[in-house]
């Protein structure tokens, strides 16, 4: 029996920007690289990446747990069929299952570390290979990574930090009216799911058909020169070394313009994809212990972001 | 063989009111999400818990006890079944026998991480999903979840806590005559477990009826714009973020109108909602260990107790 | 082949007054709730619980080792037979075993914790419930709970000190007298058990009877209020939560006044019975690391001890 | 194949009296409980236990190493023969091998503490029991505890010392002519073992004599009460509790006098006893490290020794 | 089914000119002894190695992830094989696999002791030894080892590290025009694979031809004894003890005059040799944290520069 | 399949005296008790050792690398032989493989405890026993034990060290000249190793003749009473404990005098012989971290030198 519980409106939920820009831009461009939400409890990550999922037909979520083992993770050979047909079978894992999907890891920071060698090989090479026994498989595995964390339990290793393509902070509202609107709906969903759904179908449609829209435009915006002369310069300003770095901000700023409906990528484009990029690749300095948010990123770029209104 | 002791009727239980009322809660609305139950040994925890399960016909506890393996609650393959008649069957796990049930379990604050994730994803869904060599299958799985701790060893991570509705603190009795009280009654039902069950059966008819209609009149209560708004600035006020403790407070004040056989939430709801919801979820400031209990909540609440008194 | 050594009489152990009041008492009332022994090695301790089952016909020690695994002790499903006759059935553990009788772990402080739980679960109950591969199975499990430590080897948790009844302390003597006789008998019963125990048969007889008497005498005491009334303000006093305790303290009272060939319980059962119940539950104040002893006792008591004089 | 490696002669060993003393009060009393040998790296504790046992026809030394499991130790159910011919067999395990004989553990303090459990519960009941699905299977199990440590490895627990009724220390010589007749000896014995055995053919069999006679002469030594009044108070004297060090002290002071051909014990017996059997049983003080030799007891003694030289 | 990712083309690799050095002197001389990069995240180690390999017809990388088991690295028995027709088959492991290929380890500095072992021994033998169940088997095993490591987590155990003939340090770029560069040839790539390969297949064929001919010159190149005395006075000056070291420099220097198309090694060659081979064999003074660079190098070397300029 | 790389030729290795002669003893005398090689990474430990074998005709290197299970190194039973004949069959281990030849033990101060014990038991004994199921199997297991370690990596255990006869100290070389020997030998060796060989045949076939005829000359050496007097009072002087000690440094002397053509022991002999099997015996004095040289022992000598003169 396999049983599929209603899934909150990704158009519904209220507020949390910045979560809902990364999470809709690796729909834009699903090759960006994934996005890593950090956050305290309580703060609808996991509803967030559902309703992600359920705004485009076809595509699904893949739960990745903290306790999955390797072999479910990469796939193995299917035993009972050696043993019964004399011949291996290879038994795909959730790498296979993820190909074309989103792979969710919630407590992404509490992974085993074998596993994360498993994702990081995989997410760097579009393929899964898995050798057991003598026998050799791969298939392609390209698939949206999204990662959840609370940083009160524990931090991720630098290496893997650096895969995910962008991060972005989640924090309880702090407004009377927002806290309010999102209680009621979230009153008036459990109450009547469906009625709820109805209810925001026509702006689900219109996010779904903007996202469409801009994957289209975007294979038409060709990165400038100057963007590109921009971007080397923030990479060296903020000392992040190499170069996925300064491609994730190219390609971050382009999806942003396709999805704003533009074709010209602009200065605030750059900006706010920098916000994306950047923090949680910069090295912490002594004393600095939180992520960087928007205002840190600027006041570091200083005199980059006039620059930044200059480019065309 | 199977055998079931006698249980100690929920009537009889002397003190102990905020366990009791939390407890009642979880009756009222089953979906409500459970309560936390803290307090040092002997304290009575297991009883209280058997004796509510015993006021609701059909609904039993199942246990959880802290030596599980994750098999054992998520459920597994039947590998015998798959050997003998060669085709996979899914023996279900506790997560299964506990859906429409109580699930307890005592020391939560001891359970394994990967058990502690799986209790968690069930939790949140409603839904049981099991994957074993390629196959995968999926239960619904909503439970009353009641865990029990000492706090003398050891706290709860925060993810954890916060999945719980509700927390209650129990202590000893300082009350001569309640201590003589309670003595008085176990020594009774020690003595002669039936005949103290018959000398209750009437009140124990009563607390049935009255959270029977207490569940018919919750679903006639509807939420007051002021009652969320106030709400909203409880959980501004003492900086407990996400949206999850905003609708919990929603549901508990509505929840305590109805036990109350009332169809509206009066401030005095509010304020006994917010000592049950709040306290587990405040971040602790340096030098303060306890457990916030309804004073300090009062106190922090300051302003807001004059509004609460003026909502309708 | 089994064989059964020879046991020491428990009439010929020279002093060690506590700890035989407290053996005899869980024989007075099986359901007293069984005592912890603690004391430095080398102090005839399983000595003492081997001779206290031989005081009684089919009873027997059932001995839990600090290596037993935990299917050995809650019982597990019988894979051989299973296998073998193709249908699953209970092999039972010590638990089942001890139904009845007196289970005993010797340094019970290095207990492994999903042991200790198991212990827990049935002592709680009466009942042992074991679930294997979708088959659940109970049984009665009623026994007398006898626990041994060397306090050098650190210390129980607190969770499972309270379910102990009574704890004494044994230590070695320091009269020149006891020694020599403690000595003296020992050789004596190496020397030819037979013969030794023959010279002890008429007192281990009369003991027996003593028993068998007070069983009967303490099932017509009533517990008096004012003793109800002492009772709670010692708990009180003595800042020992839980009705555990309370319960526990007026039982050992009347059981010992059983033992003591009375009907009525007098103020010294009170105190002796305080001394046997309360201070393995007393918490431990900062520099205060020995048990409390009698004298400890009786201190903290104070007024109380007037009122118990006056008890009837 | 089996083969077995020439033993160096016990009358060969030179020196190391208290060690010889030691083992040989064991073959004297073979109930007396064993030695436990301290020492450091190379001082020929194997090559002495090997020795003792080659001096008694039949006896043989039971070899436990420290990596052995819990089933070799105290035996397991035979899973080869109950799956070929359907029935439970018992296998045997080291305690049945050593049964009668010696059982000794090179480096002790290096063992796993189920094993110690396990040698803990055979020793003290000359039976050792094994559970194993259902079927429980006991057996006698009387050895010769005969255990080596190297101190700078970490000590034992108190619990396992007070096992051992003796603890001898054992040292490099100072003495060139004593170094010198070592090697001599150890040379000639490598060189020609045959030789070397028939060289100290007479010795070794005038020893197997004297421990034959002493024997006998044991059975027919009585307690005096004067020994065991003085007896008592040196374990008071020494803060020793517990019965077990009391017994053994009488015991080894009467196999003492045993074999030194003599049925009366001299204050000389006694004083030699309370040197092998206190001081592993005393309590170290603060900054006492090393063990306590025979002038450390004497001196502690003080006027017990003069009332033992009285003693008959 | 098994599908090939597109390869970046080695020659379209920007900067990180020791990298680059390092990797292709091991193709020179595939006997060099491999080379380890140590780096920032996201600096493309793991694109250059692939890079490396697709440089020369049929060598491939055989990945050893850091969570492979002893028997996938070293090869085992074929259980299967074993159980179905009655004879025991070798089945090989990673290390047959690498033969006459690059092995590569990406997080070296993570991987298990065992295996570490397993590596070691191969390297130094050039054949890996495999004892099974009473079989021995034996294969050649000379492969290019190449690894990677992340400094910030946590660095290699010196028996490893000198195993590494070179090591280079990887970091980001600090030039604009470069980092520009890196970007665009990473999107031109992404964007078209087979196109952009095209366009660097003229540089990719020059760079093949150029390996070849360097590694027929090399053939040719004799060690001057003015070079071996220079190597040796190297390896005292900056105290690296054994003489892996100064073959090792000695190779090295061979091997880059080679590539430069030279017959004749010269003072730079040594130089550049010192930079890559000496500075992980050098012991870290207190203080000294990183690697010791070229600049370092030359500073400690200092007369040695001049005498290195006359050699020939 | 099954190939022998080829072996450097022991007499090609340039300096490391204290080594090759700590090695050449050991062919001398077989019994005598290996040796232990400290030295830091890339002193060429592992060539010396396959050198000295391939000097005598089939005496082989058995290699017990560190991941060896106990199983792997003691032997066991043939499980797959007694599932298909139904008997039970010895496989053996290592030990078995080592009899007569020479185990070695690259890095032994990682090797696992249980294998320490295995090692040290059979070294002891000369035979290796093993018990399995029941069944108890012994083989002779004579062999010369080679261990080496870095330092650097931690110590062996006091037990271990003293099971070594000799330890000897190898460092990198200091002279120019000698690099550059080492260098050249190590370079036409890995050019062509048939030829280097056969450039070494006429030295190899001369040191085979030497070992010959210094095992015949140490037949016919006596130790002289004042050599012994000497050793005993050396042992004394450095405070080493044990007979082993003596009658290794002994046994040494004589080796070295049969090595040296002689059969009388001459002072010199006796210097050495103390250098090579004292230091790692002796404690370690505070502040001192370092191996003691033949320098600190001649120095704690001091007149015993003297004394050594006028033996003979």
């Amino acid at each position: 029996m396999n049983i599929t519980p209603d899934v909150f409106p990704f158009s519904a939920i209220v507020g949390q920007d910045a979560m809902k820009k990364g999470l809709l831009l690796n729909l834009v461009d699903p090759r960006l690289g994934g996005v890593l939400i950090r956050g305290e409890k309580g703060t609808a990550k996991s509803t967030a990446v559902r309703a992600l999922a359920d705004l485009m037909p076809g595509l699904h979520v893949v739960n990745l747990p903290v306790s999955a083992t390797e072999d479910r993770v990469v796939g193995t050979l299917d035993i009972e069929h050696a043993i019964r047909e004399g011949e291996k079978r290879f038994e795909p894992g959730l790498l296979a299952a993820a190909h074309g999907h989103i792979l969710y890891v919630d407590e992404i920071n509490l992974l085993d570390d074998t596993i994360v060698d498993a994702l990081l090989d995989a997410a760097a090479m579009g393929v899964n290979t898995v050798e057991r026994e003598g026998v050799s498989y791969s298939h392609p595995s390209r698939f949206i990574l999204i990662g959840t964390m609370n940083p009160e339990e524990g931090d991720l290793r630098p290496q893997l930090l650096d895969r995910f393509a962008l991060s972005v902070e989640v924090g309880g509202e702090r407004e009377v009216e927002t806290r309010m609107e999102v209680v009621k709906r979230r009153l008036a969903f459990d109450a009547d799911p469906e009625a709820f759904r109805r209810q925001y179908a026509r702006e689900q449609t219109e996010l779904y058909h903007r996202i469409l829209s801009a994957r289209e435009r975007l294979a038409r915006i060709e990165p400038a020169d100057q963007l590109l002369e921009w971007t080397a310069k923030v990479g060296i300003r903020l000392e992040v070394d190499g170069h996925r770095a300064d491609i994730t901000l190219m390609k971050t700023a382009m999806a942003l313009a396709a999805l704003e409906r533009r074709t010209c990528v602009l200065a605030d484009d750059m900006v706010e994809a920098a916000s994306l990029v950047m923090p949680h690749r910069m090295r912490r300095r002594p004393f600095e212990d939180g992520a960087y948010g928007t205002e840190t990123i600027k006041e570091r770029l200083g005199d980059l972001l006039l620059e930044a209104a200059n480019v065309r």
